[in-house]
């Protein structure tokens, strides 16, 4: 078993990097708390013996070796990067749990066949720069490098200068590497495991997702002197499409979700109309079918709700991943891991998008999920317990040194 | 007549100071681009011989002395703060008009028994700081100083703070001067004087205003893992009270508008359902039962659709004023001035606030339209022509010279 208080130890010694404003954590991809979390982590690294590389787009890859040279790495990791109002463990409790199950093989003497390697992903979150999962769909080959350097956060300023300036511009192709399977263990960011009691999430799938941003185009004007039949009311069509991707969500239960959480008016001010909208339309299903007719039914209504409004409305899709099926014979071996070692577990399939889904493309992979308290993340308040953390770093040490072999 | 050249040249080298994205103006209030125009201002009224006080909100007032040492002042003005995306005119024209009087006396040698006080308001626009008009109803004794000076713009900084920063704090108590009359010279920004091809806008009442901020609390979560029943959705709370604040205003047609401008989703990240909601309403009629019956049923149906949603939501009024009837005398001698001079005129009610508002509760005011194009403001496109401008400042002219008395 792992050492479940030095796993806890970490997690806590990271979280002090980039506090958020409510328990939370704020280390954005690229900020300088993200190279805060980087320099950390690569300390961390080093103590463990592990040689670290770094690509293109920033992704750290530590190394443990294996003991035969021809095989290829079993690769293990998740983020370091969070929301602006983010928890301490989305994404961190992978990268810490993998390097727990380095750290403790070091302290068992356990040599593997395959090489290890902890892998921290850069902008998993998409929350600064669109589309999330970014590095390691670069990696899958999904996106181009120049797409991704190009990216921009609200200020304008792009990935690629931020990694430059942080000091994370490694010099490894992207996607170079070949893995002989790819294992990340994530707190399940739902409800159902502690719904159900469960200690482990065996994850078979993960739903599909597209994010479509939505450019509405008004006339700006006064709101006091503007009669409303001479309004070309770029909010009021906003909300108008909010409620319909409510209503195409609910038609399409159970199993779609569909939501809004980003939005800028311009120029903002209380007696401006907006003369431009933007904002993200976030829907995913694990359903393909549900999810393509829902994007048809978005993109099919929400031109009519403008038009009806004189109300221009362009729409780019900023992020897609279809559903994911996981790799059935790892599926296995973590089912097998959590029984052997007595957990608790069910299948569950997650709703959130993760870097397995794009390793997937490229490996075999599969996904360890913990339980969090209410479902909740994406939110400071998100939590989980230690003994929760340490349960899912065993499963995740067990099918590790399963798949690695001894 | 006034030199409706000058007024030109004045207005366009105003518009060169703090230039906008789209050929018009940012020139917040108490940002730096509003102390370059204040130092532009002062310089030219220096140029006319006019002597600057300065109160305590930073309002500016250029004085004319008049032939009569007991005789109260006239004061002619408006602003020269702008919206985020604001034009050329609206506000600047008044002052600059005012100004144009003073230089066309001066041309004439002309002198009146009462003074004549050329003034900048301070804070008009209420972009930066809510509510709007704040430093002419300090002047009224509608708000306190220190209310005042804790209004906070979206970073948080203060008025106060703010305008001791750009160095134009004055040390006049605020409202100590008493006015023998106050005239305002403005663009309608309303579509009814071009539509009828008439030159003057004769204005005999402004609609009163409410403004609602709305601050809805939702629960932070993950738009991908949070089931649709689990959602706390405060963003789709705002687009049902955006929707709902529409049918209001239509219901109470005519004579009543009512809209969003201004909204902040709180984290404001693409998947992640806000937390936070804050925007505000703001609704107008020049009809008091119907701006109370608007506000009322506003005020009842939010928390019901909140409610509905698990929001929360809490209401605070930022801005108000009662619809002001403006004093008969100086409307007829807007009225007369208008005839005299030739120029087409009709009544009309100011859709917008005014500083004249809230000078009319201490003094008889009034103010004079000239039309824009297509009825647009608060839109860097706000246009209106040379003609117009001269057109609106001759009637003030006459107004002015027969309320001071030569
Ligand atoms: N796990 C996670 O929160 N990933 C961010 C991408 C997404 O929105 O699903
Ligand atoms: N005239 C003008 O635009 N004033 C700003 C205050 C308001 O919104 O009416």
């Amino acid at each position: 078993r792992i050492n479940g208080d030095r796993l806890w130890d970490s997690l806590m010694d990271m979280a002090k990097i980039g506090p958020g404003i409510a328990g939370g954590n704020n280390r954005q991809t690229l900020t300088d708390a993200d190279k805060q979390g980087r320099d950390l982590f690569k300390s961390w690294c080093d103590a463990a013996g592990l040689s670290m590389g770094v690509d293109k787009m920033g992704t750290m890859f530590a190394t443990r070796p294996g003991t035969d040279p021809d095989a290829l790495p079993v690769y293990v990791g998740s983020h370091l990067d969070t929301q602006p109002t983010g928890g301490k463990y989305d994404g961190v409790l992978g990268v810490l749990g993998a390097l727990e199950v380095v750290r403790t093989m070091n302290d068992l003497g356990i040599r593997t066949k395959h090489p290890i390697v902890v892998t921290n992903w850069a902008n998993e979150e998409g929350a600064r720069f669109a589309p999330a999962m970014l590095a390691s769909g670069v990696f899958a080959g999904v996106h181009d490098l120049d797409y991704a350097y190009g990216r921009k956060d609200p200020e304008g300023k792009t990935y690629g200068d931020e990694l430059k300036r942080i000091g994370w511009l490694g010099d490894e192709e992207v996607g170079a590497r070949k893995m002989h399977a790819y294992f990340e263990y994530h707190i399940e960011q739902g409800p159902i495991l502690e719904a159900e009691e469960k200690q482990i999430g065996v994850v078979t799938h993960c739903q599909g997702l597209w994010w479509l941003e939505f450019t509405l185009t008004g006339r700006e004007a006064h709101t006091g002197s503007t009669p409303m039949a001479m309004r070309v009311n770029a909010g009021l069509a906003m909300s108008r499409i909010l409620e319909m991707v409510q209503d195409v969500a609910m038609s399409e239960q159970p199993g779609a979700v569909g939501g809004v959480g980003q939005v800028f008016f311009s120029p903002n001010s209380r007696n401006v109309l907006p003369g431009k909208v933007v904002f993200t339309v976030d829907i995913r299903s694990p359903d393909q079918e549900k999810l393509d007719r829902m994007r048809a039914k978005i993109e099919a209504e929400a031109p009519k709700i403008c038009e009806a409004l004189g109300v221009g409305c362009a729409v780019e899709a900023v992020g897609h991943f279809d559903p994911i099926t996981f790799d059935p014979e790892l599926v296995a071996s973590v089912r097998d891991a959590a029984e052997r070692l007595g957990y608790s577990h069910m299948n569950v399939i997650s709703g959130a998008g993760h870097d397995a889904c794009w390793a997937a493309k490229v490996a075999p992979a599969t996904m360890i999920f913990c339980p969090c308290v209410g479902g909740l993340s994406h939110n400071e308040a998100e939590e989980i317990s230690k003994e929760w953390a340490a349960a899912g770093a065993d499963v995740l040490f067990h099918a590790v040194l399963e798949t690695a072999e001894i």
